[in-house]
């Protein structure tokens, strides 16, 4: 290319050297009929100069913000150095100037800085990005992505693409359907994972595969959700369950140390699913910061509190320190309530002083058995196991997030294993697969015999209090997956018609072979420390699956409905 | 991993050591009491021996064909040795060997050579990609992909992902269509390429962006066309075509060598678009061979010869030697009708003699004048330009195959320049974009005031007579893509709905740009030197897009439908 630098090389080494830049006009200044133009490009800005007099004056005239130029000048030293960006210490004196773009007034100001709504944002998303914070999200991503990937190769994992039209097996989230139209009234699903075909690489004898994967799922979404997501999906034959979960730790250290030059230490801590329910309330513990939830069940059952009566369990959090108001309590109530919690119960022990809502019911001696320090606050929640937890889980969350108790650029990775295999619905009196119905059982004989009981060669990978990846050994015995679908409560025929070409397959010599999926999108959103996961996603839909900026979904010309041989109408 | 050696590993220098091996059984003989096994991976093959008294034989004498095994032994010399695998000068004597998982007898057999018919191989997909020869395609494609990969990054361009979950702007090919549960009667469409995502990065800043793409076409498919497929998409701003063409030829020049071993020379030679439609009758000439199309029109214009009466043309091409039977001759003469070709002639010059259909009209000295060669034969088609250089296209490809005139291993590249920007459809009355309508033209002007001779400024990259890239510098003035699509005849309000955001994004400050996208299938394809696309494909669908292993397209739930308020039906 003819241009000879980029807009952050320049430096006082450049002085009296002839460059050619291109670039954006971040911003334009006449001072006393001396022109400055900052020229900015993806990788910073450089500052142009031209002088009255100067054959391209006429031309600077007409510059405003947002135009394309290129600039053929010479470097000199700048007047008034400016720190903050590379290139402070020098600026282009212009030789020559051209306009490669002109530019109307961008409805976004092209700043790190926004008040743009984010509905304007994703309208104008191909503005959004020109920011330089929202580019270097995507450079970031872009980085994370070739450092993983460089890993898996290096370990000799085979890279390898999967089709994105493939079948519709509803078990979990719903399908996107595509219409064939070659066979009307027949529709290919886009896959919600590469899950069967993984599997079926490893029946192929690949041994070790991996792929930067497009999924989809047509959910509600939440803030951290996407119809369409990428995963790092990696399955490996011949391997146990610590095998995989040195792959993924070996994926991970590397790119936090690539990207981030972050050290992440190896291996890394490992909690049951069991403990980190009953210790954090939930299946994805943050580990930046302590607040344990402690059981008070014991303790309590002496005590006579109505609101504690005939509850299975009391369990509670110690905030060490705070001050929580009379109408944040009430915030806090309803937060437990929505998390599934019966009621919230408080007791303060500050000056001396203990003060809540159920101190009334505690003599001194019951208050003291408490053992609060000074400026703690005790939450309590009565109620079953699964209520509590998920009503604690939340509480602690918020209140770690309101007083600050999470340590900023750590990163806390942790192993949640042993996992139950099944998981029971009462309402619709049947199992579901914890995972999927793939995931091996620890023992198939406790399967077969006591399925509530069954456990799962199963384990998530949690940074930060955000499952970043699940993974299992999978079932490699045709006996065995049979046994699971059945447990499942699907029909022979549901079987064949779903799965039957792939519990056919297992019958060929399958070797044993597990993996794991890591959500892509989320450990950029971790690495770049941003909460929305939109802020990685070059062109994300919004809340409500919809892309604002090319007006997508869209109706479509009756010819393409005909020809598909559907038509639109309940 | 607990395993020590792949099966390619082991040798004379290993010889004494205990090795602990895996893979599958692929081939197990019984020689008088000793049991041979041979265990195969993704790498190779290591022979294993059980002699009799051993304490695993009873194990040994269950396995059959595609058993998984694992097996520990001690390397000892072979007696006889096999110089056709690596580790044809040893074995392994067997201390302990474990059934991993048993296997019936596989409905294709695995090994490079098969009978299988393609229906079995891709309902048994699972089985036939276990033959090495299928593996080898895979790693290839794997190996490939990295190399172009490494090259881009190398180049300073960002791999940046785009939405599958797209708008539908039907123009050229047919959309898959996806429908919209939240907006019932609106669909989203799979992309065709990344084309406006990959120009709005342009618009954005980034400069240099790729993507490995998946794209989609519902079209009826050809032998190298899948509905899905993958292509390596290319795009950058303040870039000529040169430029472009620049990148390319590196890419491809560094993949060959680092995969093939194979120096290909850059710059790639340059033929424009009606040279090669005169010479070669096609837009993505074979240069591996001559037998170049010539002029004939002058030479016959004296001559009395009823089948070229009021001809516009009369060209042809020499085969220099090879015999044609009458048999032969009669296909050819369909073949040259089916590609739109009026008529065959033949001349043929043997030992002195001039033979074939139009002899009898030519005198001695008009023959003479042919300056045809011992053995020659000279096929002539009359007619127009394009049906001319349709049929003798077609001809040509099929008398080179016919008579070995391609060198094998030889990989010839070209770039067809200088491509008129528009096509005209007689029949409809309007212009269609040769390439795509954000295709830039040469001159504005020309484009405005007569559009039949507006030239693009596109280029594709050809190698061996396959089209395996296109590209072109973009449009990046409002102005200009206006009066494109007003060209193409879309109305006002097609062009808002389709592509106004597009239009809009163009006027904040748009770069000069331009890319091209590579088919990687063909590419890895090429370079593997199959004739069948699928080969390369893991999971291909059939001729009529079907996956005939999964079953897909299939009937769904009528609750999935409903919810999408979509209904079946004419």
């Amino acid at each position: 290319m003819k241009y000879t630098h980029h807009n952050n090389e320049l430096n006082k080494n450049h002085i009296g050297k002839t460059v050619f830049l291109k670039g954006w006009a971040a911003k334009v200044r006449n001072l006393g009929g001396l022109i400055f133009i900052d020229l900015r490009d993806r990788f910073g800005i450089t500052q142009l100069l031209i002088k009255p007099g100067n054959a391209f004056y006429e031309v600077a005239l007409k510059v405003r913000n947002e135009f394309v130029l290129e600039a053929k000048g010479v470097v000199i030293e700048r007047e008034s150095k400016n720190s903050t960006i590379s290139t402070g210490e020098i600026e282009v004196e212009v030789i020559e100037l051209n306009i490669l773009s002109i530019a109307e007034n961008p409805p976004i100001i092209i700043a790190n800085e926004t008040d743009a709504l984010e509905d304007t944002r994703l309208k104008y998303r191909y503005l959004d990005l020109r920011r330089p914070v929202m580019q270097n999200f995507m450079i970031k991503r872009h980085e994370i992505t070739q450092a993983i990937r460089s890993v898996l190769v290096e370990e000799g994992f085979y890279e390898m693409e999967t089709p994105i039209l493939g079948k519709s097996t509803p078990e979990g989230a719903r399908d996107y359907l595509v219409p064939s139209r070659l066979y009307p009234g027949h529709f290919y699903a886009l896959p919600q994972s590469p899950q069967i075909y993984k599997q079926l690489f490893m029946v192929a004898g690949f041994e070790k595969y991996f792929q930067i994967a497009r999924c989809f799922r047509d959910e509600d979404l939440r803030a951290d959700r996407q119809p369409e997501f990428t995963q790092v999906d990696i399955e490996a034959s011949f391997v146990d369950m610590n095998d995989v979960q040195e792959i993924v730790e070996k994926v991970l250290v590397k790119t936090f140390k690539k990207v981030l030059n972050v050290d992440v230490k190896a291996p890394f801590l490992k909690m049951t699913f069991q403990e980190s329910m009953e210790k954090y309330g939930n299946d994805k513990p943050d580990m930046r910061y302590e607040m344990l939830i402690e059981d008070y069940t014991e303790y309590f059952k002496t005590i006579d509190l109505p609101l504690f009566y005939g509850k299975n369990q009391v369990r509670g959090i110690i905030l060490e320190q705070g001050l929580v108001t009379r109408k944040r309590m009430d915030q806090l109530q309803e937060l437990v309530k929505k998390n599934h919690g019966e009621a919230l119960a408080t007791i303060k022990y500050s000056e001396g002083q203990y003060t809540g809502s159920i101190v009334k019911y505690l003599n001194e001696t019951e208050l003291k058995g408490l053992y609060l320090k000074e400026g703690n606050t005790l939450f309590l929640v009565p109620g079953q196991f699964e209520q509590v937890s998920s009503a604690l889980s939340a509480l602690r969350i918020e209140l770690a997030n309101e007083f600050k108790l999470i340590p900023e650029n750590e990163f806390k990775f942790l192993w949640v294993t042993d996992w139950p295999l099944l998981e029971y619905s009462e309402e619709e009196a049947r199992f579901y697969a914890k995972h999927h119905p793939f995931t091996a059982p620890v023992d198939p004989e406790v399967l077969k015999n006591n399925p509530k009981d069954a456990m799962a060669k199963a384990y998530d990978v949690v940074l930060n209090g955000y499952e970043i990846g699940g993974g299992s050994i999978r079932i490699h015995n045709q006996d065995v997956q049979k046994l699971m679908f059945d447990t499942l409560g699907l029909t022979k025929k549901d079987i064949e018609e779903r799965f039957g070409f792939f519990v056919d397959a297992l019958k060929y010599g399958t070797p044993p072979h597990g993996g794991l999926a890591l959500g892509l999108d989320r450990v950029v959103m971790l690495m770049t420390n941003t909460q929305n996961i939109k802020d990685v996603v070059a062109f994300p839909k919004t809340q409500s699956a919809k892309d604002t900026m090319m007006q997508a979904p869209s109706t479509v010309d009756s010819v393409q409905l005909e020809e598909l041989e559907i038509k639109v109408g309940k």
